[in-house]
């Protein structure tokens, strides 16, 4: 991150830096437009009410006030102020409800844009962060295979950023019927609650976690013990995932003919058809986790998130769920399914762990020195004729020493310096140098080509 | 825009509007890169006290509060507080200051970002919109070259838009130093209140104009018509600029070796170095136009605006100049030159005047039908050797009627339906339709190819 970045929790990148944070943006859009999803963009600022509705984070919210008004802020209700939006998802549910005759359902979209979040300024945390996002939204009912299409659609973009230092990422499902089947069995009704809590257990342990479900959410230490085994189990595939969920079934006297089974029975075959079709196109891509309980109130079908091998400390880096009941008009739902990589936490983790970094930082491969300012203009005609063939080239700034021109170049990252034909050596051509090997030769800037390796600005990964 | 946006001022595109936005956005960003300018991003918040201290639009910003504040927002001075961005100038200034010592000067750098502008509501005006700037920033100094080179990249790009509908544009530049000069030869000495007063030529005509630069900037009535003598003042070439400007200055006795005279000479001698580069480079795109003055008071050189053919109501939709003191850390100046296009109202100029549009929602080229759940698997096996070979593609949401499925891909404008082989078909192998030439053929995934006229997402004007 740019150093000395003056205002705590709103990073912003130095050149070279913004290069890797732009081709991550490129490779994301890239297979979301690959994979048939729509790019939109909507506003930054929704209602307050809309803001204040839904989601976790509904509490970190920035309302905006004009210059004229300050001093009144407080003369209009926050449901009626602008606030920025502190995730995709409020926006996409707003966007595909006012837009919905514009729409072709199911609605499957991209988005990769600024959030904002008004925490208290706190170390290592972003107040302003790009996030990526895909969903698929249908209108009155949506089909469950989505929500085994959608982790693997970011899987394969999460695939594509290793070649940029991020390590190989592991989505961990689980299925909100599945847990609430299984916690109902069990007789226990603060479903809420007792997801809240199971929430934390990486956080504050399992032993902390069985206090609070007993103390707060009206278990017994049975029925705590049972929860913590549950969130104990894991799976690769659908059948271990059976097997493994009805012995625990069977231990805890939860009968497949009971209707919480019933329930926990469609999440898991859900989740099962997951990680099977998972482990067909990607083996080893998706497990099911049944500790993933995801702290947002509004899903309500399978829940993901997203781990790297290696990274334990960043958490999860892409995280999502369907939710069937956030956006609705009259008594018509708009079910979804999506999945939010949190960006801005990737790019700086390419930066400053995995070393990623640009070749260059300007995207010219040419800069075309200048011998005398007369002569600026026979160098713009120079320069035209590379672009003009899709070849990025600067001009010098001035008509410095000719070693002042590369240093120029090399500062930037430069490869080719261009010689124009002086005009007072007889029959002496253009030349052109490659600062980087030393080799210089002949050329026509209307048919000279750089090398392919230092034709394009690119990222690459220390070794 | 999208019908039934529900904030005013704050627009919002449908997806197929979007498609246009994104690929003015992409062409803009590669003629920027072409010309070596490095792309960055700022955060969208400043300091209060940056965002106030320059520009006409200073007193049109939206301030942050975080809802924990809300009530005891004045609390807190509003230079201490947080404040979107009006503009992308006020940022670089900052972020250059801030990072010079990671940066190479000059440095050129390109920037495509929302800005906000907190006004009242009003019809046609944005709160919300995209910017697209190139600036050069000196550290010291900086070549007065490159106010002839933004301009030009800036025609330039622009020329690449009228693909998507826009007319010729035509740069209209004028120089502060010219226009300042020639009131002060003239015996006046309030020179930002004439600038202001010439700047309203267009809105209020010149007897207006007249009055006020009568009443309310010390000018007698031979000055002010004086002044709007030299605001008529236009010319396509260095030599005319000349001959005009110097035919005014000895009608109004301004002698050649008066100091007024020397410094309106040293803006006119870089106002003809502009014309006639232009003029060298792309004849007819850049005129000398002495009425130009812009409103801001940073601008210390050159300023530019830029007018379609025939669409004046749309007014400047590119403006900038050279800027002398915006930024310094200490005693040490970092002159720009910049210009920046509303790229918004462009957009918007784009869709419902020029009749831009996309040829498809959806960057699918390619649905897969499915014929039965069961066999979605092999459907999305088919579309993933699509994509691997860079052929976007989609499944079909359902296993509905063949009917349904092919409306669903028409109403995306996804061009081909492709058709798995019926496993109950012995030996018949997959085949794929264009349903809009309604040519049908035997294909295989692994090495079929769309036709290039359907194989990508592009942007057409109606005749």
């Amino acid at each position: 991150m740019a150093k000395g970045a003056s205002i705590s929790g709103f990073p912003e990148w130095l050149p070279s830096e913004r290069v890797v944070e732009q081709r991550v943006i490129d490779t994301l859009r890239s297979v979301f437009e690959l994979n048939g999803f729509i790019g939109i963009e909507t506003r930054a600022v929704e209602q307050g009410s809309s803001l204040l509705k839904k989601g976790e984070t509904s509490k970190e919210i920035y309302l905006l006030s004009r210059l004229q008004e300050v001093g009144h802020e407080s003369d209009t209700p926050i449901e009626d102020r602008l606030g920025l939006h502190f995730d995709l998802t409020v926006p996409l549910s707003r966007y595909v409800v006012e837009h919905s005759g514009d729409l072709a359902f199911p609605f499957k979209r991209w988005q990769i844009q600024k959030v904002w979040r008004g925490e208290r300024p706190q170390e290592g945390r972003f107040r302003e962060f790009v996030q990526a996002d895909i969903d698929v939204i249908g209108n009155g009912d949506l089909p469950d295979h989505y929500e085994v299409e959608l982790p693997l659609v970011m899987v394969s973009a999460l695939e594509r950023l290793r070649e940029f230092g991020l390590p190989k990422a592991t989505v961990h499902a689980n299925n909100r019927k599945l847990s609430e089947g299984f916690y109902r069995g069990l007789g226990l009704t603060d479903i809420e609650g007792v997801l809240r809590e199971i929430d934390k257990l990486d956080k504050i342990g399992a032993d902390e976690v069985a206090r609070l479900l007993v103390e707060g959410c009206g278990a017994n230490e049975h029925q705590a013990f049972a929860c913590l085994e549950l969130a104990e189990l894991t799976a690769a595939d659908g059948a271990e995932l059976a097997e493994k969920f009805d012995a625990l079934c069977a231990k805890h006297a939860i009968t497949t003919d009971s209707d919480a089974y019933a329930l926990a029975r469609q999440g898991l075959d859900t989740l099962a058809m997951i990680v099977d079709e998972a482990a067909r196109i990607r083996p080893g891509s998706v497990i099911a986790d049944l500790k993933i309980a995801r702290g947002l109130d509004y899903y309500t079908g399978s829940v993901y998130e997203t781990f790297l091998d290696g990274a334990a400390a960043l958490g999860s880096i892409c995280s999502g769920g369907r939710y069937d009941n956030l956006a609705s008009q009259g008594s018509r739902k708009y079910p979804g399914v999506g999945l939010s990589i949190g960006l801005s936490r990737l790019v700086s983790y390419m930066l400053h762990t995995a070393g990623a970094h640009a070749n260059r930082v300007s995207p010219a491969s040419v800069l075309v020195a200048v011998w005398n300012e007369a002569d600026r203009s026979a160098c713009n005609v120079i320069a035209n004729q590379l672009r003009a063939r899709g070849i990025a080239a600067d001009v010098a700034p001035t008509a410095a020493k000719l070693g002042k021109q590369i240093k120029y170049a090399d500062k930037l990252g430069i490869p080719y310096v261009w010689f124009p034909a002086d005009a007072a050596e007889d029959g002496a051509g253009d030349e052109v140098k490659n600062i980087v090997t030393g080799d210089q030769q002949a050329a026509d800037a209307r048919s000279w080509e750089p090398d392919t390796v230092y034709a394009r600005q690119t990222v690459t990964v220390e070794a």
